[in-house]
């Protein structure tokens, strides 16, 4: 029995880092859409958001069925409910990819993104990718060393995010408010994609230490 | 032991509209410093976000406790659960009212919000405020007829945010390119309150119901 309950506790885990692979699928695929205009490719990735939200639905069910067949104390408790959590956390990165893709088909034809602005946001991208591996590794690992990698990297995006907000205030934008405006947006989505990441590492560190924490939104 | 246990949920009950009450004061407050650059309200609103914070720590506590301690099942397990996502929903809704309270810090000894769109900015913290009044009401009655109320009431904030955002990019904004992204991210957090909301409600449908739904975000 107790190694069937393990078994289930190692499958939710095993469907989170699933999730993961499937946000980092899409914060990829609906940057490389947004930076090339590419609406089909953005159509894809607002349609697979779906599936995201199925993964979780499915997941959510299988932890609640788990509380009320093995009516699990302590550790096991903690990691049902907190394994919720996550999925939370990793549905609303898909969410934010999403986002990122719909701006491509709002702006379609044009490119939403201004030629100045890309190489910030393909640099977002890349750290969000960054991220999401981290998160995929921290799950599976439980590695409290990944978790302040994590942190860290995070700190990457805030900078990059202040430097492409600086660059639509400081006087000099030429794109109109517009377009202004998309980018802040657009800012904010990789910022929180990021902030959700942390949350599940430390959540991933809560379980091994106890130790509460706050979630990041600064 | 039935009664006790009863109790305790109810008490779980209580302290859900207890935060949408510590809600709705700090987006009232949050609104009411930004629209007169008032920057000790705002700290204010700032700093007892924390006590929001603690709400629900203390509630999610309480929530895993009784798992631990009841092992219930079915509704009341559903119950249970529930209130934990509950609970995020609000406190988000907290953390939104303090970025409110923060933009009049950021701005400050200007007023962030340009006269033009004062009107519609304190229309929208109305309509939160409705928001807020309606899940306190639906947490404490589960009436049904509230949810969709609340929905329609969400509506009308979105129309309103449809309507800001037409002033920043019809091409008359002549408030400044940093400005209008104050707008946009302005918009965002009252849409984002809003929505967190409705997903407080669609939850007490669920749980009479049974109803599944995803959260909203379009």
């Amino acid at each position: 029995m107790r190694e069937v309950f393990h078994d289930e506790l190692q499958q939710i885990t095993d469907d989170l880092v699933g999730m993961s692979s499937s946000v980092r699928v899409a914060i990829q695929r609906g940057t490389e859409a947004l930076l090339r205009g590419d609406v089909k490719l953005a159509e894809q990735v607002i349609d697979e958001d779906r599936g995201i939200d199925d993964l979780r639905t499915i997941l959510d069910a299988h932890a609640v069925d788990l509380l009320a067949r093995q009516s699990p104390v302590a550790t096991d408790l903690r990691t049902i409910v907190t394994s919720m959590r996550m999925s939370a956390d990793l549905e609303r990165m898909g969410d934010l990819a999403r986002h990122v893709a719909k701006l491509t088909r709002l702006r379609f034809p044009d490119i939403a993104v201004p030629e100045p602005i890309q190489p910030i946001v393909r640099e977002m991208n890349q750290i969000c990718l960054r991220i999401v591996d981290q998160v995929g590794t921290c799950l599976r690992t439980q590695d409290l060393d990944v978790v302040e990698d994590l942190e860290r990297i995070d700190d990457e995006l805030d900078e990059l995010h202040r430097r492409l907000y600086e660059q639509l205030v400081d006087g000099h934008w030429e794109h109109g408010t517009e377009s202004a405006v998309d980018m802040a947006l657009l800012g904010r989505y990789y910022e929180r994609f990021g902030d959700h990441g942390v949350s599940v590492a430390r959540r991933v560190r809560y379980l091994v230490t106890g130790e509460e924490f706050q979630d990041r939104d600064d």
